[in-house]
């Protein structure tokens, strides 16, 4: 299956500031989306990296890099099936740190005209379009809005249940997920950088430590 | 399978206290429970509460009440497996709002020794133990603590990706997650006294409006 995966090449994660300087988060967005990556080719998927902006990816990964300075709905919405023959396309985001070949193929194999795992805040975390009729809109709560949209084509809807595709990685204390669940290079990328994991009281939270400063 | 529900009964949900008062909360709580009742008695289970006070639920409600004043961690442990011949036993929170007779399924026949369900922040939102010399822990990061004590006793574990049972309800950000994919009682409890979403830019949140008033 196709699978595109839009990365923000520009400004990565802002709202991971308050833990870490802009060229942190650029590395670790950059080492989220090869998690990504590696899990979908794991999966059998044949990822694409859709990218705001040129990037410089390390040859080991394995998928091509196209450009697109648009928005993210026109972008991802110039790619989907055109027409009923079209195979379908799998749209995956660059922050589900958490992915795991597992996950990847119960959203790949999951059916229905239109396959969605929602993320928290309504968010639609990935997708699988195998319906003609069928355009993004992810502004606000695209997973409600998605809903209707397949709703209004008449598209059969699948909802995959999955802790790990609903964690898209935004804030400060998306962090924990990461270093409980994460699979490769992004925990790696957090652990190296004196992030580790703090219980305090009855949550866990994360705390950096250690003289690990920014670069 | 016998499945036990630990329900603070005296005060419940604390954390809820910036948008709910006491009286809401506990009627809150009460509607989370019922639905996750209903949906453990969906998918097969056989639901006891296990309350930390005398609780009168509705009679409609398919489940017994048992009343251990203890901390959740004892009273929990009192209750699984002690030989080889007893079934096992699952523990599933009552709060895990969005929980349906699916995503119970497939924890109740995840097979292995011990199977987690875990939420964010390292917890353990609902297990399953057939093993007799496995004991909770459910204090700071209870899912990595279940994890080594499986590993110390030599018994498999499985683990269930699940959005729905990864999702306690404990923080106003949760209400968002009760509304868009809550069940029965518990989105209607909140409907009721004048919440709904709100998309604000780019996330989705909950506000209070109308002339809802605290009861």
């Amino acid at each position: 299956m196709r699978v595109l995966v839009p990365f923000a090449a520009d400004a990565p994660k802002t709202r991971l500031e308050p833990v870490l300087s802009a060229d942190e988060r650029a590395a670790f967005a950059r080492a989220m989306l090869r998690d990504v990556l590696a899990a979908i080719d794991a999966a059998g998927g044949e990822p694409t990296v859709l990218s705001t902006a040129p990037l410089d990816l390390d040859p080991s990964v394995p998928a091509p890099v196209v450009v697109d300075n648009r928005p993210l709905t026109p972008a991802v919405n110039a790619r989907l099936p055109a027409t009923r023959e079209d195979d379908p396309v799998a749209v995956v985001m660059a922050d589900l740190a958490l992915a795991t070949p597992a996950a990847l193929e119960r959203l790949f194999t999951a059916g229905g005209d239109v396959a969605i795992a929602p993320g928290r805040g309504a968010g639609t975390n990935a997708l699988v379009v195998d319906h003609p009729g069928f355009r993004v809109d992810y502004h606000g709560s695209s997973y409600l809005d998605h809903r209707e949209i397949a709703g209004e084509i008449g598209a059969d809807l699948a909802v995959v249940d999955s802790f790990r595709l609903s964690t898209d990685i935004d804030e400060p204390a998306d962090l924990v997920e990461v270093l409980v669940h994460g699979t490769d290079r992004a925990p790696a990328a957090l652990r190296e950088r004196g992030f580790e994991l703090e219980a305090d009281g009855g949550r866990v939270g994360v705390a950096r430590v250690g003289n690990a400063t920014s670069s």
